[in-house]
């Protein structure tokens, strides 16, 4: 059967053995070629081909509900799901999204995008079914990554003692090691932990200890988790005692025996967890030898496994890294806490250098903001380096753990503003709104590379908590702008002009600047000034620009943030607010190139120019009116 | 030895046991009799007399370090820690704080409220004693009931694989039952599991399954941690598996036999957890009998246990309980969740109605909100009544879960605006900030009970996700301005007055009347408009009121609330802002009597009257100027 005319999964159904293999062999040619075109999350897909499919033969999907945890590894679903022929356009702008997306496809029952929340909203779903009487199934597949996760205990503890009908699929890739698998499949069809699995997780215990970093929170995990097996074919043990009956491990790259251990566990009353083991990147070469390269990749050649763009610039988080791992040479009180992004973050280099200081929870944003509290009360300065959309994980411990004792905490945001491709959910555009209302909290944003290293050289001696903010593209403006210090409350004014002063924050300084370039063309003195302190303000300068109209540029929601602020200020001190505030309206943005976000919501340099333009030109006639 | 004589922990040092009984019974008494008189957390603290007293003789504080998770059972501490004669202001404004608190005594290390953070918090200061080559042992105790959170998870998970040296004493008050203390701890000596213990166990379940709603969950966390136990004292057991070596259960008022156990962990290497029976409310035969009404409770007399004052009006959990329950007796999809809050947000009244439709998951909000996500897409409607102050452990969940798929999930924050004696930990001062910026959440605030009323009969109807936040005191206003009908985005007109208008919010709308009332007699004319939907707001009404002063007032901090709102949608429409906008500043408000605070903050109507008066009269001056 052709890829191409799977129309739903019931088109799958009726197939062979022979077939099915036909047709995976099929979705990884797409899944390779499409993700080489337009970037995206690929070892994880080309792990689960057998288990999606698996899935929609053997249950009754939309009827049946499937609930992916993160989301990134629904491709296969949404290719047999009527996708195939909108899948070229994945992540593009007005394209299929790269997360499951309610609006996309009546298949796509719930939208993820952050780890470890299926299990809460598939039990969700079970219990709404329970209480309306209805009769589906509800299944949901989680990481084994996801699983370290607090939400998911929190999940697996209420849902198992609900006794609820609900299959939650451990997709465990990471110990998922391929010359074992076959191996470990024959021992396991029994569904019993064997001497084969005990000789396979020494294998791995020894060949993850020797990845620096990484090596030890992933081996962590799997220790966990093996525990978790081990008890779990007990009696006594970790999923049974929380009620859940237990199948596994089962090889996630064989179609049979999957489809049989599913409809064993669709029969079942209760919740259900079964562990499949599967390899990431399976059936790709080079994602299979570098599967952590391959999880979210950019535009990439197939032939070589080589991205297609090298970006000229490097990126905050390797910056950040670098300066940091230089103070940390310095001072012993520097540490840094990741969850489970060392690399993504940049902080696997500071792990090189400093491992006993990196420090990697998993995917834990909570503990690991109070952690850095209990670390700072000790004496350490930590570094907390985050996504901005994942830190909203953590607002109520950056409050009540970091801020209320004023802990000398660093928060370093990354992929602050839009992300571009991921979309909604990991766009970093409310972290000022959680950030401003914070007491005693210093927020910054620099301009550019450099900026950022200034502000990390000056962190040291803060005296509370600071949240630097810095987005996925870098910037630099030292050519034409060289800054040598940072001070901390202190705005830069990098172009002086009468006619109107744009103040911008982060990513929007270099926006400030060409438009201020194009103002100057149609006859107007722009000032621009890079609010780099976010708070508190700079009120001082902030007074001296408010005789000219001003005009506030930011990355975020308007909503709370800093145009907000800066209005809050004026009017404080009896001085008119700004003319416009530029930034993002009342609503969640999708996804696309960055570049026609910003052009979709009107925030590329020309639009903003026109805007001005007839503001200071209404302003004018006002004036002399 | 007499308490008010222990000065440090030195002091109880060199006691005999006899002599530690004596100061046992002093600390009882003197607990039982200030938070009589000051209401506060008891029966949590007469449960942990014996354990606080053996730690400070078998640790050297402060050196040594002690985190008390929650942090409500720290009475105990604070009365062997210098603070015996300050001991009578608990609570009160000035005075000792009812929570940890560095600012008051070097021997609170780490400051506490919410639950669940404290083992984060103690593996931070390990790692730093760690890091920085000290030498300190790190002890924190834990509730079972905070045990349910997911950071403890996550916590244990990453303390485990450290192999730091860390003591976890996990404070399990809940199974505490007084007839088997005795005979356990005898079986219990030798750290293993007895078959009294199983006794224990059934004895335990049969009594809870006895009490509605909050039986199951409890039940469920005892079962989880009856299991952790048994597999504990297993080699592959819950705690064993995590990296911890595991003692105990122990009697949690054998002050010899404590003593001995935490000796014997602090010589040991590695993480440890200690697992301690205690119960609560012991030693006070009324806290004993109704641990859960002595939890946190308001003054009272010792020799009845009854309350000293009862409040006149019903509070806004209870009106919302009994609304839910109507419109679920005629709507089979009105569905309500609590984070181990039943009784706390009255929610217990619906589970005796509803039981089925009640679900208690655990100090959980994560998972609380996401769960709602889940049974929202199901097809029901679920309504989470949370406090505002926890609610922001939620906040990702809120965006990601909820409001980016618009699902019609109703949150109800109990506790909103300043909550009084608890403190800077609960005040629920965030929440707007938290709400406003979410695209698609309508936000609301009723007036008075009648307006909850009204608000809940027509959620049923809402498209998308609602807000509604309502404070700790509860007000009516329905005599003087009688209301029939809630409609979402209108403003709602309650007096008339040309000379400026109060745009005021919830609580405020009560201060609103009675500042309009003093405005009266000095002869201005105050128009007051209830406020009640905060997103969106009514533009039409905020623009026919544009042509007067406008003074808004919430009880919420300034940045990113109802004031900030109000200011940018006049702005927007180019009119004149407000000319103050009253809430709270930007700083943490500690403990004392609402009024008090609010007198502090200068929010009081006679305080509010003063500045509108002065603002105007200036107004007038620069009008005729």
């Amino acid at each position: 059967m052709r890829l191409e005319d799977v129309r739903s999964p019931q088109d799958i159904k009726g197939l062979s053995m022979e077939e099915m293999e036909g047709l995976a062999r099929q979705i990884r040619e797409t899944l390779v070629n499409t993700v080489a075109e337009r970037g995206g999350h690929l070892a994880s897909n080309l792990g689960v081909v057998e288990l999606t499919l698996a899935i929609h033969r053997v249950f009754d999907m939309p009827r049946d509900r499937l609930v992916f945890d993160v989301g990134h590894q629904s491709y296969v679903h949404k290719l047999i799901t009527g996708r195939y022929w909108r899948f070229h356009s994945l992540r593009s702008f007005g394209g299929i999204s790269g997360f499951p997306k309610r609006g996309e496809s009546e298949y796509d029952v719930f939208e993820t995008g952050h780890a470890s929340t299926a299990i809460s909203a598939a039990l969700g779903l079970a219990r709404a079914r329970d209480i309306l009487g209805e009769d589906r199934n509800v299944v949901c597949v989680v990481g084994d990554g996801a699983m370290t996760g607090g939400m998911c205990y929190e999940a697996l503890n209420d849902a198992g003692t609900s006794g609820t009908r609900l299959i939650v699929i451990l997709n465990d890739n990471e110990m998922s090691i391929s010359e074992n698998v076959g191996a470990l499949s024959r021992h396991l069809t029994d569904l019993r932990v064997s001497k084969g699995w005990t000789s396979t997780k020494k294998a791995v215990k020894s060949r993850l200890s020797k990845i620096p970093v990484v090596g030890k929170p992933i081996y962590r995990f799997i220790h966990l988790t093996k525990s978790m097996i081990k008890s779990a074919v007990i009696p006594e043990g970790f999923f049974t005692s929380l009620g859940f009956t237990y199948f596994g491990p089962i090889d996630g790259h064989q179609q049979a025996s999957l489809e049989h251990t599913l409809r064993q566990a669709k029969n079942l009353d209760g919740p259900v967890v079964i562990h499949v083991l599967t390899q990431k990147g399976h059936g790709y070469d080079k994602a299979e030898q570098q599967p952590e390269r391959f999880h979210g990749i950019p535009p990439f050649y197939v032939e070589t496994g080589n991205a297609r763009e090298q970006s000229r610039l490097p990126s905050f988080g390797q910056v950040m890294a670098e300066e940091l791992v230089q103070l940390a040479q310095r001072d012993e009180h520097i540490t840094a806490i990741t969850a489970a992004m060392a690399s993504g973050t940049g902080l696997d280099r500071f792990g090189r250098e400093c491992p006993r200081r990196l420090i990697d929870v998993g995917i834990a944003e909570e503990h690991a903001v109070t952690l850095a509290a209990g670390m700072a009360a000790g004496g350490l300065r930590p570094y907390v380096a985050i996504y901005a959309t994942f830190f909203q994980r953590a607002y109520d411990q950056l409050i009540h753990d970091v801020a209320m004792q004023r802990l000398p905490v660093v928060f370093l945001l990354d992929r602050a503003g839009l992300v571009g491709e991921d979309g909604a959910t990991h766009h970093g555009v409310f972290d000022l709104a959680m950030a401003l209302p914070v007491p005693g909290l210093t927020v910054l944003a620099p301009r550019d590379l450099q900026e950022l290293r200034l502000m990390l050289r000056w962190t040291p001696q803060a005296e509370g908590p600071v949240l630097i903010r810095y987005g996925r593209k870098s910037t630099d403006l030292q050519a034409r702008y060289p800054i040598r210090r940072f001070q901390p409350g202190r705005w830069e004014v990098l172009e002086a002009g009468e006619d109107c002063a744009l103040l911008a924050v982060g990513s929007m300084v270099t926006t400030a600047v060409e438009v201020r370039d194009l103002l100057r063309r149609a006859g107007i003195r722009a000032a621009v000034v890079n609010c780099s302190t976010v708070k508190p303000l700079d009120t001082a300068l902030l007074t001296a620009f408010a005789d000219r109209p001003i005009f506030t540029l930011e990355e975020h929601v308007l909503t709370g943030g800093f145009g907000s602020a800066v209005t809050e200020a004026l009017l404080a001190d009896e001085m008119p607010p700004p003319r416009i505030t530029f930034g993002l309206p009342d609503t969640f943005v999708q996804h696309g190139s960055r570049t026609q976000l910003l052009r979709y919501l009107g925030l590329r340099p020309e639009q903003l120019v026109r805007r001005i333009q007839a503001v200071l030109h209404t302003g004018e006639e006002a004036d002399h009116g």
